[in-house]
């Protein structure tokens, strides 16, 4: 992979050693830099506002389920995906050096990270699970305070950026855990930025809007169906102020550019009250998940 | 509406005065005995239990999109849906009585609400936003604590139980904000439940699974659409174990036992790994959102 000589700064939501940072990395390589943000929203107004180049966004889990929040600040943004990558979410109980299982009594996660843990949690009732707004942030307090009763749940990047001990690996309940990220960045500079995914089957996302009226969604994939291109996930999202009406979200394994592509799009036109692509980008390796 | 001696027992979850206890009303009349349970979970072990007879179950809201808890724990349980009711979600700011705008620093209620009230807070730098664990539950503990500089958003019902005082009414940043509640009950003891919308047009929810294949979800809608039933909704939840594979919930404006919707039925056993019927059952008014 070619670098270029300054370093490609990447916005991620949540403290350092963050999974989304993991996340960053994977899709630009070690030498990225990787800028913390406090909210979704304040992530994708870095990358607006041209304060970074790109952001790593996590859109879905395969336990959880999607990200709601994020797919609707892609349609408030005006935002391209140019990457996606797949982690395996590996969760370990995380405490400071010296701490030994038996003495922690409070275990510090985001809620998220608590439930796919609670098979772990119930084998060990004298740790209180204790909701916190962050999987790295748990961690980075918990080594703030360095109470021997108080432990967290994070990655293993999160024990090494705060120079914690990993007291129990691997404490999900689902070993088939795997979040999938986005890579996003402003139209006019995303032809610029070098993925570590070049070159491999491509992905289109695009998010539209269908008359409520029978049968509109059953014409929608067919768009799809009769050109044989496979969709591999629709999402829908309420519409502000049209009270059970939806927008929906489909990716597609197509080249938005490819004929039978754009096709399908124009076929989808004489449908739809309005299409957006949002981006056309590297498929994840399925094999990796 | 005929009613049988002893009120029927339904559980909701959240505090006295929640949405859900409206709901609950809505669907029962006033003379149903609400029960308050902690937890989505619990207010589900309640019902299967036999502990209540049903369940008030907000499932979607109109500008947050699904509750995918509940859809969950639809799957996680054997319960029938019997009925459905849209509540329109007014948030007031609600403070101890002789307590005013300009003292308030602290409003206290769920994300969602203060989510919702986004316009108003802002326009109110000086209340600071508390998220709580439900919109009754606050008002409750502010009136528990009634020091003059605290507040909570909830409904107007919260109000009334706890014996505050409405501050401002209606500060929803969007009036077209619904919450759609199903109510469910055990199959066994389903037929004896009498409910307020007897005799509407009928409506059918169903969960699938589709084989990991191009073009099924297509095939799956055209059941529907050739036969010209109209789908109300389609959500997509993950299948655990299995990554960036789905389970499809539909609801679809027929009764499942008249021939086109059984017809129709029968043709998705063909393409589907697994099909259940999670209830038929009056649709609630759409003029009411």
């Amino acid at each position: 992979m070619a670098e270029s000589k300054t370093p490609v700064k990447v916005a991620f939501q949540g403290e350092r050693g963050a999974y989304s940072e993991e996340a960053a990395r994977r899709l630009l390589g070690e030498s990225a830099e990787t800028v913390a943000q406090r909210s979704f929203e304040e992530m994708f107004e870095a990358v607006s506002r041209g304060e970074t180049l790109c952001a790593a966004v996590p859109i879905e889990n395969s336990l959880a389920g999607s990200v709601h929040k994020n797919y609707d600040l892609l349609l408030e943004h005006d935002l391209t995906i140019i990457g996606e990558v797949n982690v395996r979410i590996v969760h370990n109980l995380i405490a400071a050096p010296g701490v030994s299982t038996p003495q922690i009594r409070r275990v510090y996660s985001h809620p998220v990270a608590l439930a796919q843990c609670e098979r772990f949690l119930r084998a060990h009732p004298q740790m209180e699970p204790v909701p916190a707004y962050d999987t790295a942030g748990s961690v980075k307090m918990v080594m703030e305070r360095k109470r021997p009763d108080e432990g967290a749940i994070a990655g293993a990047s999160a024990a090494q950026v705060y120079g914690a001990q990993i007291v129990i690996p691997g404490i999900e309940s689902h070993q088939q855990n795997f979040t999938r990220f986005l890579l996003l960045a402003r139209p006019d500079r995303a032809p610029s930025i070098r993925t570590t995914s070049q070159g491999k089957e491509l992905k289109t996302s695009i998010v539209l809007r269908l008359a409520n009226k029978p049968g509109m969604l059953f014409k929608a994939l067919a768009v799809f169906a009769l050109r044989d291109i496979d969709l591999t996930k629709i999402e829908s999202r309420p519409i502000e102020g049209r009270p059970w009406e939806y927008s929906f979200y489909l990716d597609f394994l197509a080249d938005a550019a490819e004929p039978r592509a754009e096709r399908a799009l124009s076929h989808l036109g004489e449908l739809a009250e309005s299409i957006r692509v949002l981006g056309c980008y590297p498929r994840a390796d399925p094999s990796e998940a």
